[in-house]
C-alpha cells in the first residue's frame, strides 16, 4: 500500500486507518521502519499515531546502519507483525541500509504471506523492484531524467512516484518508464494510497489527490535509445488514467473502474 | 504556428526562421501584433528580428484599445501580410482588444486563404477556438483548474497550453479538455513550436523541447459533471504522445509519425 508522502494525521487520518484495517484492525501489531527519515522523532509519531487509530501493538524499529539489519529481536518483530509500514525520507537510506539485508528478504516473504506493507514518499518508492531514487521534474521526459534503482521487489508490475502533482513528476516517471516500458507507472499525489489486493487490484485510498496510472504497455515508439543525456524523449501511444477515490486498476487487464456512481457527490 | 513561448532570439533563432520560409521567405511581409505584451519594445524587437532573418516588410500594429482595430492602414498592411504573428504577454489582452472586430476576422479570413499566422506564448494560445485565459499548475486536473475564453478560432481541432514543462500544465490542459473532450490537447514547450500545416498535420519544430499531445478522442469516463470546484477530477482512457523535433501528428486520423530514422542521433 504505497501512499504519496504527506498523509492526514490528524482528524479522519483516513490512509493510516484504512491501513491498520488490512493489518488485522484490532488484533493489529504494526512494525514502523523509520529508515528513510533523519528526524529523531518520526518513529515515535507513528508510534502514537497507530497507537490511538486503536492497534494493539506498535514496535518502532529504527534501522540506522547495516550491522542493524541483523538484530535478531527485530526481525523476531517483523516476523510476528500483522503490519509494515515504512515512513518517508530518502528512498536512498532504505536500500542502500536494507537492501540485501534479512530485514528485506523478511518484509518480502511476509509481505508473499498476505502482511499488509505499507509506506509513505520515500517508504512507497522503495517497495517496487524498481525503483525512482532521484530525478528532475517537470512534464516532458528527458533522457537521463529519471535515475532507477532496485527496490524491495514486493511487486515488479509497478513503478510508483509519489508527491505527484505536487512536484511535477510525470516526465520523470515517463522517463523512468520509457527505459523499459514492462512496468505500470503510479503516480501518487499525496495525501492519497494505492492500495494493492492479493488479486493484483489496485483501488484509490483518500479523497485529497489522486493517482494517475501511466500505461506503456501499448506504447508506440520511444526515441530514448538514441538520444543525448538531457534531450527530450519523444514516445508516443501512452495510455494515461487518473483516478480518484473510489476508483480501481486492474494491473493484469490493465483496465480502469471509476469510482461508483453517487461517490464523487459526497 | 503556435510556440510554447521564449523562442530562441538569437543565434539559429530556428523556430522564426522557418515561420519566415512558410511567410514565402525572401518575399515575406510580416505583420507584427504587440498587443498581448504590456512593454513598449515588444515591437520593435520582432520588426528587428524578422528584419535581420531577411523579411522583404515587417509592419508592427501596436493594437492598444478596441478603437485601434478600426484603422484601415493597419487592416490594409494585414490583407497585404504573408506573415501574421502574435508576441507573448496575456491571451485576455488579446482576446478583449481584437475580439469580435474586423482585425479577428481578418486574421481568420487571411489565414483561412493560407497566409501564415504564428504566434508565441500568449499568441499561441488565442489561435484556437477556445482558449486557457488562465489556470492552476500541477499534473492533475482539477475541477475549474482552467478557465476557457473563445480565442481567434483559426482551428477548432486543438486545445493549445503553452511553456507546458516550464509551468507544469498537464492538470489545466487535461481540465481544460475534461469539460468536452472533442478537441485534442497540444502542450508547447518553451522554444518549441507547432507548424499545422494545411491538411491539418502538425510537425514539431525546434529541438529544445518536445509537444505532448493529449488525446481524449477515445475518453473512457469523467467525473467532471458531478464533482466540486477544486476536487481532483477522475479521467480514464487518455492518449498521450511526447514528440521531439522531426515528428509530426495527423489531426484527423490522431496518429503520431516518430521523427525519421536517424535524426534523434544528430
Amino acid at each position: 500500500m504505497p501512499v504519496g508522502g504527506n498523509e492526514e494525521k490528524t482528524g479522519d487520518a483516513g490512509i493510516l486507518r484504512r491501513f491498520l484495517e488490512v493489518s488485522d484492525g484490532e488484533r493489529a501489531r504494526i512494525a514502523v521502519i523509520p529508515t528513510a527519515s533523519n528526524r529523531a522523532d518520526t518513529g515515535s509519531r507513528y508510534h502514537k499515531l497507530f497507537d490511538e487509530l486503536g492497534a494493539k501493538r506498535v514496535d518502532v524499529l529504527p534501522y540506522a546502519s547495516r550491522r542493524d539489519a541483523d538484530r535478531d529481536e527485530w526481525l523476531r518483530v517483523l516476523e510476528n507483525a500483522t503490519g509494515i509500514f515504512l515512513t518517508g525520507g530518502n528512498q536512498l537510506r532504505i536500500s542502500t541500509i536494507l537492501g540485501g539485508t534479512p530485514v528485506a528478504k523478511m518484509i518480502r516473504r511476509r509481505n508473499a504471506r498476505g502482511v499488509a506493507v505499507g509506506g509513505t514518499s520515500a517508504g512507497a518508492a522503495i517497495l517496487s523492484e524498481h525503483m525512482i531514487a532521484y530525478g528532475e521534474e517537470g512534464s516532458t521526459p528527458r533522457a537521463g531524467a529519471a535515475t532507477l534503482a532496485p527496490g524491495f521487489g514486493l511487486t515488479n508490475r509497478v513503478i510508483i512516484d509519489q508527491h505527484f502533482r505536487q512536484r511535477d513528476r510525470l516526465g520523470r516517471l515517463l522517463s523512468a518508464l520509457a527505459y523499459n516500458p514492462f512496468a505500470v507507472g503510479i503516480g501518487l499525489d499525496e495525501d492519497t494510497a494505492a492500495f494493492i489486493d492479493p488479486h493484483d487490484t489496485l483501488h484509490v485510498e483518500g479523497g485529497a489527490g489522486a493517482i494517475t496510472i501511466v500505461d506503456t504497455g501499448s506504447l508506440g515508439y520511444t526515441s530514448m535509445a538514441t538520444i543525448k543525456p538531457g534531450a527530450p524523449v519523444c514516445v508516443t501511444e501512452i495510455r494515461l488514467h487518473v483516478l480518484t477515490a473510489g476508483a480501481s486498476y486492474n494491473l493484469h487487464t490493465r483496465k480502469p473502474t471509476p469510482p461508483p456512481a453517487g461517490r464523487d457527490e459526497e
